[in-house]
């Protein structure tokens, strides 16, 4: 499908935790993994999605997917992914923020072709409209092989607090309701951070502004030379990486135990994006979500007739708009599927199951789980969080 | 305690099932031995109860205690009575109603002791004043002792339409806020079954009509005279098993193996109470409750301040008016004190968790836990009923 020569590298993060999914997200099963939306955990859902962008002659695109994680998320991540080979996996030694994984994938990359393309993405989130998502992709791909490094920029849809903003030079057909034009990618102007809503609604009305989403698109060589250019201890510590890669992997490995740890821990929007000159977005407009809280997973979780998203087999009478996740484990870490879940006259409710929790909160006060976590912690279990 | 010099022995009714409480009760686990109201199941409280009733001289009262219960419920039985020895365990070969156990006990009493009181109890109802209830069940072995076949009538606080009704010929104090009269025996009028609402409120304003609770009082062998007059072919059975137990302890059980499953399966109203002259009643006011659904037992219930029952370490945030029972068990079978149940934001749910089901269900709609045992049937998934 890729209309380039180019190989497209794509590099899934998939670190990280979160509360907003107590009891199902936990220290060691982060929402990447749970399989919120149906029978795959959404990091799989994304490898899938982008297969065609990395597909090139006889092959199936598996190679060029990488992940970065963490040591303790190895073995979960390797069976939600079993295609993607232990090569392809970039185990971080510590926890660094954004900027120095995405620099040592685009370091490695670059080793054997500095012209690659390399798409950084989320690991967690949804997009509804995919054919319309690899096109903006696509349009991405072509402005980062013209030297640019280049993000996906979300058409708002209301004014919200919770994500950070790109403001673009120009946002073409923001408001219409006519048919998405080709995707162009434009110049941007600032990376702004969650806005009050004030602002989020001033944002909006303006149409120049996008929701950023994490996506990121360049050439593995434009990103060695950003990195160097705005954070050189990072570009020294990779630089340290590459000399012990070119010795073998042995050394590699060990000199990413060595200098892992002691990169800047930054983002790469603080670190790279906010100080790179000549970005570029492609703003989209494919039903993207960053599956936020049990409420917004309801939403894009298949239903029945009467808006009940349940396990098969559950016994729902007079139930209506309510979410049921079983996330319990036979022995064998199988969904337990002897489990009988009954509501009877219940509506609107989110009931999350797993081996050492139960939860019942509304669904319009799904939010509000945090408060759980934060009382577990209070009670000294830290381990049911 | 006992005012008297005759034996005094206590019959609890062990059997039965019940859909009311899905998923906690079960066919293997019947209502009197889920601990509803705390930590001991409803029968351990029932024979703890009357003990002082049993006891005399320097006994305990327990091996005056009895349980009629079927085979597949002798081991849980027995776990909730450790105190009750296997001689006083009849086990029924198979379910005929309450007519041929109470005669069964009342036999096996009367070979010892013709004049020995038996009182006859269930084993799944609350009493919240002992010492009332006590007193009542004095002043019907009393009248047992002179020779009436005795009951005790509930007085009726609201027209229960799922409960009979006994019709006294007076019932001093009807409606009165007056403390309790002495406990005095009226004569019996008539047994009628569960009334039309309509009936029903005839009845409470009449003064003359008590619930029936399933409480009966005589001496063994008055019982037995009676069973012979009214239900010849259980008489007849009843009397192959003394002929065996005149022979010893393995030829009567090998008599209540052949006998039991052919003796008339009919309950001890219709079959003997409804038919006896000179039957006694004494009415009793004692905070008596059936716990027939997840309401009631909410409402009988210990509570925090918000009106929440709920095992130690639920996480409640903004919950009120709410039933928790966590019935999971490890792999040993203890309560599983591992698991979090957090609740948020919910007003008036039940919660029932057992090791295999999950119900969640509006306090005030408890009763229609019945539609779910329906479909589950329904379904072939019987095992889960």
């Amino acid at each position: 499908m890729s209309s380039t020569e180019t190989p497209v590298h794509v590099l899934i993060l998939a670190g990280g935790a979160g509360t907003r999914f107590w009891p199902a997200s936990r220290a060691a099963r982060p929402k990447q993994l749970l399989p919120l939306l149906g029978g795959e955990p959404l990091i799989t859902a994304t490898a899938r999605r982008v297969l065609p962008l990395c597909a090139r002659g006889g092959s199936d695109g598996w190679e060029r997917i990488w992940i970065a994680t963490g040591q303790h998320l190895v073995a979960p991540t390797r069976a939600a992914l079993p295609e993607v080979s232990e090569r392809r996996l970039l185990v971080e030694p510590a926890p660094r923020n954004t900027a120095p994984c995405i620099g040592w994938a685009a370091a490695t990359i670059a080793r054997d072709d500095p012209d690659a393309i390399v798409v950084v993405l989320p690991s967690d989130h949804h997009i509804a409209d995919v054919p319309q998502f690899l096109e903006v992709l696509q349009a991405a791909v072509a402005s980062a092989q013209g030297g640019a490094i280049t993000t996906i920029g979300i058409r708002p849809t209301h004014p919200e607090t919770g994500f950070g903003y790109i403001e673009a030079e120009e946002t073409a057909g923001a408001g219409s309701a006519a048919p998405a034009e080709p995707a162009e990618p434009l110049n941007v102007l600032r990376f702004v951070e969650k806005p009050s809503r004030e602002r989020a609604v001033e944002f909006v009305a303006s149409g120049r502004f996008l929701w950023n989403a994490g996506m990121f698109i360049f050439r593995a060589g434009d990103m060695r030379a950003a990195i160097r250019a705005h954070l050189p201890a990072l570009a020294e510590g990779l630089d340290e990486i590459d000399g012990a890669a070119a010795l073998g992997a042995a050394e590699e490995a060990e000199a990413v135990l060595r200098v892992f740890p002691r990169l800047p821990a930054v983002s790469i929007d603080h670190g790279v994006m906010e100080h790179v000159a000549g970005l570029a977005v492609v703003p989209g407009d494919f039903g993207w979500s960053d599956v936020g809280s049990w409420q917004s997973a309801w939403e894009l979780a298949d239903k029945d007739e009467r808006g009940n998203s349940a396990p098969a087999g559950s016994v729902l009478i007079d139930a209506q708009h309510n979410y049921l996740v079983d996330l319990r484990t036979r022995s064998g870490g199988a969904p337990d599927d002897r489990r009988v879940i009954a509501l009877v006259g219940v509506e609107g409710l989110v009931v999350v199951e797993t081996d050492d929790a139960l939860l019942v909160v509304p669904r319009d006060r799904a939010q509000e789980v945090k408060h759980v976590v934060d009382a577990l912690k209070a009670q000294g279990r830290g381990r049911h969080t």
